[in-house]
């Protein structure tokens, strides 16, 4: 294991979160609250004293980096980054708890959007940017965004690959462009633009500078952390279009945003993932209006419900406008199911993702024509071009590794004696990175009344997630620790 | 598609129906039940004719027999012999809907043993007869037994194979022997040996007669069809645990019976799925008492119910002595998540098997040590033998097509506007082919509440977990049907 390098990368990761809380701090400044202000001061000084004991201990590194260091450094930096994340919190005592802090901040990074908080409102606007801005740096990527800065040698010797690899959602990392640098350049460029658009129809639609601002974060990174208590559902009719809108365009796989900036449009026209992302959501948001139109106002209204509350879970951002938790079985159990698909890879948010679920049915279908017809060779296609056996059998393993991890929390959270719908939801909520289940954890309630051993079930599930399990049980495997 | 020999394999099996209908029928005659045994007669007179229709539209078949013959013959011969052994119901008026009639005997045959009946013991003795005989029938599968009476020439062909091959549950379904015939000899030689030791236990442990027959015939099945309104609570604690045993024993793989036959004990001792299967009851057990004996008059009437109960579902047999809707909720989750594990291949039993279980698990450690180093040669080992690829490929591609027939049937059920939990668990009950589930349809209740519709989604889960899905989706996929 080469530990130089991956305390390299760690050391530079912390610095980055240290100049990224500053904005927080001046904000704390300048809202005079001096006790949250100082506990950001005290969070940098930690985290650049750790950055420099980090790099200390990273002089002279070897060269190799394979995969196995990219998983465990993936794994160790959103691990490190979290334990200082919550500190802001924990130093101001405004959460109490440090797992409940860590909750949160894991919860902001992750971008789940899972609160332990009953009163959002209470929180210094200070520690309330940072929740939203954890949600725009985690949307993306950390080590996405560290590798901008990353010296060319580095590049050159594969490690970036492999640390991309290990942080990106998707079954199949690509490059948009030759180098990784410039991919991630491009992808923070897309990003960006599109977040400081989203904040323009914000600002100009009448939201408050600084709810925009948080606004605009959580639907960047699809996470969902509200500013109110009731989320978006204090927003006026179009201000929450918007957000709809802008929640399904951050679902969209990046590279099409590439591919329409250097005018291939008629490849994402017929991109197979994008046609069935927008698909779903049509068809779901028109079978939950047809199920609940009747409970309010107008046809209209339920429209603009459904396709919010329909957009915010496929995205898996988890704002709300109407508490789904109300709504018949039926549309509840539409949206608990829509809770798994999650958008697509490549873009910010969680859960399977279509490019799995159309692999997954397309290698399914296969194995029927195989079966019937065994003589026959047969080759599965995406956008017409041959998937490798490799990438199938990699999807068919990450739904098993799922559904394990799924069970699992589902029976270690089920001491706190919670109902079952509550377990199942709150487990399929944090582990698809949305944020908000069903029953006890529906979108009016939160997370707070889990005991400690299931917020650590719990957070781990928010990072295996993000992280698309295979960082985090690549960690946990004994092998990779053996001296070869 | 040799439309021929499929005709001539379903003409057989309603010959055996129609035969195996007349003990039933006697109960009937000598119980005086006049209206019922004419139903009976009726039906065997409807099963012979159309066996005789079948019959003369199979003369002078071709000799090919493909596996795609193999599905859709297996999967037409469970959907008549359903259509046929439900009209004894219907004729009598004992059930007066044929959809329920339908549900009934399909939850038979599919070894499910959910019922939509309220009172069961209203149903005339004859009826219940044919009920638990279904089971019976069922669970070592009735195209097994045709292959008994095949000539040798359709055994030469290999269409026995790809029939066997069809019905039987398991990711490998292999010959005892070399020879098919005595293959399906030998498990039936078992299994009817079997049968007869637990009515002896039962009856020597003073259970009268007909209720002895009938409930080693549902044990026997994995099926759990009760005679009595409170299924096994009405039997004294020796009974229940003998059935606790014999449960167990019809759960595990039937080669092993073969191997301790033929005196390869060591292999039955270090077989991989008979020691996961057994760990698994144990734990499960102890952990189940543990969270339960507070709610009993002593710590060993808790063990008792545990054990009864964990047995019941991890054979998918669906007898009950308690009502585990009303355990804690740790308990209930974990027999939630047993409902899914089954018991062996090669057994009675329904759900995923254990040795599914343990190919995805191997699957899935070689799939992260191929990530942490891409240039070992890595194989998987079932008992000390490599596992073919095609093999770990159809069991991860079972698992897709089961959680897409689960997601389904769960979405399409919710019309009813049951309970999430409701829903869930039938679907969860049915698909595993265990009989009850939780909440609306738990230990006490059943499934007559449900619509037309929802029944018939029911009916198809019954019949796909019990042909282990392929043979269904095959039936349905459009290139079966295509020429070639």
């Amino acid at each position: 294991m080469n530990y130089k390098k991956i305390n390299r990368f760690l050391s530079g990761i912390l610095i980055f979160e240290a100049v990224f809380m500053i904005p927080a701090m001046l904000i704390c400044i300048y809202d005079k609250e001096t006790k949250v202000a100082l506990s950001f001061l005290a969070t940098i000084t930690i985290a650049i004293i750790l950055a420099g004991i980090l790099y200390l201990f990273s002089r002279n590194p070897s060269s190799g980096f394979h995969p196995r260091e990219g998983l465990v450094c993936a794994s160790t930096c959103w691990i490190l980054i979290s334990l200082v994340g919550c500190l802001p919190f924990f130093i101001s005592r405004q959460i109490p708890s440090f797992i409940d802090a860590l909750f949160e901040i894991v919860s902001g990074f992750t971008t789940t959007g899972a609160s332990i908080l009953s009163d959002v409102e209470s929180l210094s606007r200070g520690l309330l940017y940072w929740r939203s801005f954890s949600h725009w740096l985690g949307g993306m990527g950390v080590l996405v965004l560290l590798m901008v800065f990353v010296p060319k040698s580095d590049h050159n010797t594969g490690s970036t690959m492999h640390l991309l690899r290990a942080e990106s959602p998707g079954p199949n990392v690509g490059k948009l462009v030759p180098r990784m640098k410039k991919t991630a350049l491009v992808l923070y460029g897309i990003y960006m633009a599109m977040t400081i658009l989203n904040f323009i129809f914000l600002f100009a639609g009448g939201m408050p500078l600084f709810d925009s601002v948080c606004t605009a974060f959580g639907t960047a990174g699809t996470g969902g952390f509200g500013i109110k208590n009731y989320s978006m559902a204090s927003y006026s009719p179009y201000l929450q279009n918007v957000t709809t809108v802008f929640m399904l365009l951050f679902g969209i796989n990046f590279s099409c945003y590439y591919l329409i900036l250097t005018k291939h449009l008629l490849s994402v026209w017929r991109d197979e993932e994008l046609r069935a992302y927008l698909g779903v959501f049509v068809v779901s948001t028109a079978l939950i209006t047809l199920n609940i139109y009747h409970l309010y106002s107008s046809v209209t209204t339920g429209l603009r419900h459904a396709a919010f509350q329909v957009s915010t879970v496929m995205t898996t951002t988890g704002f709300a406008t109407a508490d789904f938790d109300k709504w018949p079985i039926f549309s509840k159990q539409l949206m608990l199911c829509l809770m798994f698909v999650g958008a697509s890879a490549g873009s910010t948010a969680g859960g399977l993702k279509f490019q799995r679920l159309l692999l997954l049915l397309k290698n399914l279908r296969r194995h029927i024509h195989r079966t019937l017809y065994p003589n026959k060779v047969q080759v599965v296609r995406m956008n017409g071009q041959k998937v490798s056996e490799k990438i199938l059998e990699g999807t068919d393993l990450y739904l098993i590794a799922y559904s394990l991890i799924l069970i699992f929390s589902f029976m270690l959270i089920s001491i706190d004696n919670f109902s079952i719908t509550t377990n199942f939801s709150a487990v399929v909520a944090c582990f698809n990175n949305i944020g908000p289940g069903l029953d006890a954890v529906g979108p009016t309630c939160n997370f707070g009344g889990f005991s400690i051993f299931s917020k650590l079930v719990l957070i781990f599930d928010m990072l295996a997630g993000r992280l698309e399990i295979l960082p985090l049980l690549g960690m946990l495997s004994i092998s990779t620790w053996k001296r070869r």
